[in-house]
């Protein structure tokens, strides 16, 4: 083991924080010094660490003092933090989507491009989290056979939009339950037993920001932005890990059989995929796991050279915290702090 | 008005054969007389009609002496008692899969392929719900652009599984709020607050008989085998109204505004087409509604001549019940009984 780095989470206490101090402990990361921040409304809070109970204080610009890394869990506030991390030396693993299209900052999953992090300037964006789960399989099947297009159509979990979220569908599947009046706040429309097609914005083209973030975040991480895909976004009343309906179409043929042993070979990925015994991902038990699953691997015969796969994964682990600490990870096995 | 008819449900005390005594409430169907019938178990139980109660049957061969119509609800006994009933002079229209593919049963859906009945042998086959609601919307748009391809993700109503996989959602969704241990019986694994890529038998193909419904049975309504479709089926927790992602390509090109307005005129079709004012089916808004909802309508940016469509409908009604007595008006009002 090396020696101990200094360590921020900016945004400690929301999903995406509460699982990156998750999985910095479970993976025996080396930390040295541990600092939370947060917005001031959570100042003075206490964390548990390990054995360790830690204080969040408030996100500053010199709160970055003597930090090495710095993860931005919160998007509130990395367009403002982000370069003030920097500036004091530190590098910043962001999660936010501020940073993720610039050509100057990394997009990386360790799984796909991890060369990527060499060229940083003091930023490696962290992408979304339906980008991560998506790319992790697409990048074995598109060295196989050069993937070229690809129809997705997503489907996350609540806690994709904070915990807020996860009340809001437990609340509301109890007042439905109940017979009781649904007042939505968090999601525009009443969440329990339905579903919304609809996450983030509409940009101009009727397209959802999430819808192409999935397009030109893969596109960047992959270096080919010839790669066409087009995606569909729904938000389902599941409470952790986004699951993703993807068809692609490759220039090379690839038998279900391949794709599968393509699949099994790749790091990140599961394969769980014997429907006959009721063997694939669902998200109720990929859930707090940092694999990305994959089955119902099968050729798609509406045309050659096609292939249909249902992949499922934990979208605050491998889809946020357990990237963002792999990247991490990735700049210490480099030594590119 | 033209003169009743005499009518009998089989399966009448089902989710389905409840729905069918509703629509023809609704649509003022010419009743003269109505026979409910199901299994032995049943026999005796009061259904009401409007002011009528009327009392269950057993279905047997000789209960269809006298019947003009026999809607099938019940896919358990269409095999043994489907020909019975023609045998007595009934028209037969049938809700199982069991005769849908026989090319001498017309497979019907209305909007789509009215002339079909005018073949029937006695027997007219309901599609199945998922067929019904994605063939709606693919017709007209294939009529005017020649739909080539059609890539497919299903998400599904636990209704669709009967009035027990209801009752097993809302169990199972109160067990986990209560943080009690969740037994599954009519799902193979827990269907609250998970997805469950799995609907029907698994084939040797490795898709699920539900997958392949939608590939057959859309071929066989729009008379083109050479239609190529791809299929993915998801069971998700919402109690009624199945939604389908569809991406298509055309030999023409459409603009998204072409096909909205394609759309718009179709008969069947309400299109909910303004994302940014939050308006988009959701299964919650159309449940115990007869139309198909269309929106997200949008070009697919990664090929030449594709759209995405977004597709929602209760399954119970256009998807079954209101399909079939549909298909009965079309047969008074052609005068094939």
């Amino acid at each position: 083991m090396s020696r101990g780095f200094n360590i921020a989470i900016v945004g400690a206490t929301g999903a995406v924080g509460q699982e990156i101090m998750n999985v910095l402990q479970e993976r025996n990361f080396p930390v040295s010094d541990l600092k939370v921040l947060a917005s001031a409304r959570s100042q003075g809070k206490k964390l548990k660490y390990g054995d360790d109970e830690l204080t969040v204080l408030e996100a500053r610009p010199d709160s970055f003092q003597g930090v090495e890394i710095a993860f931005f869990a919160s998007g509130a506030v990395s367009k403002e933090l982000v370069p003030e991390a920097v500036k004091r030396g530190a590098v910043a693993i962001d999660n936010s989507s501020t940073f993720r299209l610039d050509p100057d900052v990394p997009l990386v999953v360790p799984e796909v491009n991890p060369e990527d992090v060499e060229k940083h300037n003091g930023i490696i964006a962290n992408p979304n989290c339906s980008t991560i789960i998506f790319v992790v399989p697409l990048k074995p099947l598109h060295d196989a056979a050069r993937v070229k297009r690809v129809v997705v159509t997503t489907m996350q979990a609540v806690s994709g939009a904070g915990k807020v979220a996860v009340d809001e569908l437990l609340l509301q599947t109890r007042q439905v339950l109940d017979g009781e009046k649904v007042q939505p706040h968090v999601f525009d429309h009443q969440i329990a037993f339905n579903l919304i097609p609809h996450i983030d914005v509409f940009l101009d083209n009727s397209y959802s920001k999430e819808e192409m973030k999935l397009v030109n975040e893969t596109q960047k991480i992959l270096h080919d932005p010839e790669l066409q895909i087009t995606a569909t976004t729904v938000r389902v009343p599941v409470l952790r890990s986004h699951s993703e309906s993807i068809n692609l179409e490759t220039e090379r043929e690839l038998t279900a059989d391949e794709a599968r042993e393509i699949l099994k070979g790749a790091p990140g990925i599961i394969v769980r995929d014997d429907p006959v015994n009721l063997e694939y991902p669902m998200p109720l038990f990929t859930s707090e796991k940092d694999g990305v699953f994959v089955g119902r691997i099968r050729k798609d015969h509406s045309r050659d050279q096609a292939l249909n796969l249902w992949v499922v994964s934990d979208q605050l682990r491998k889809g946020a915290a357990t990237n963002a600490v792999q990247i991490a990870e990735l700049l210490i096995s480099k030594n590119l702090l």
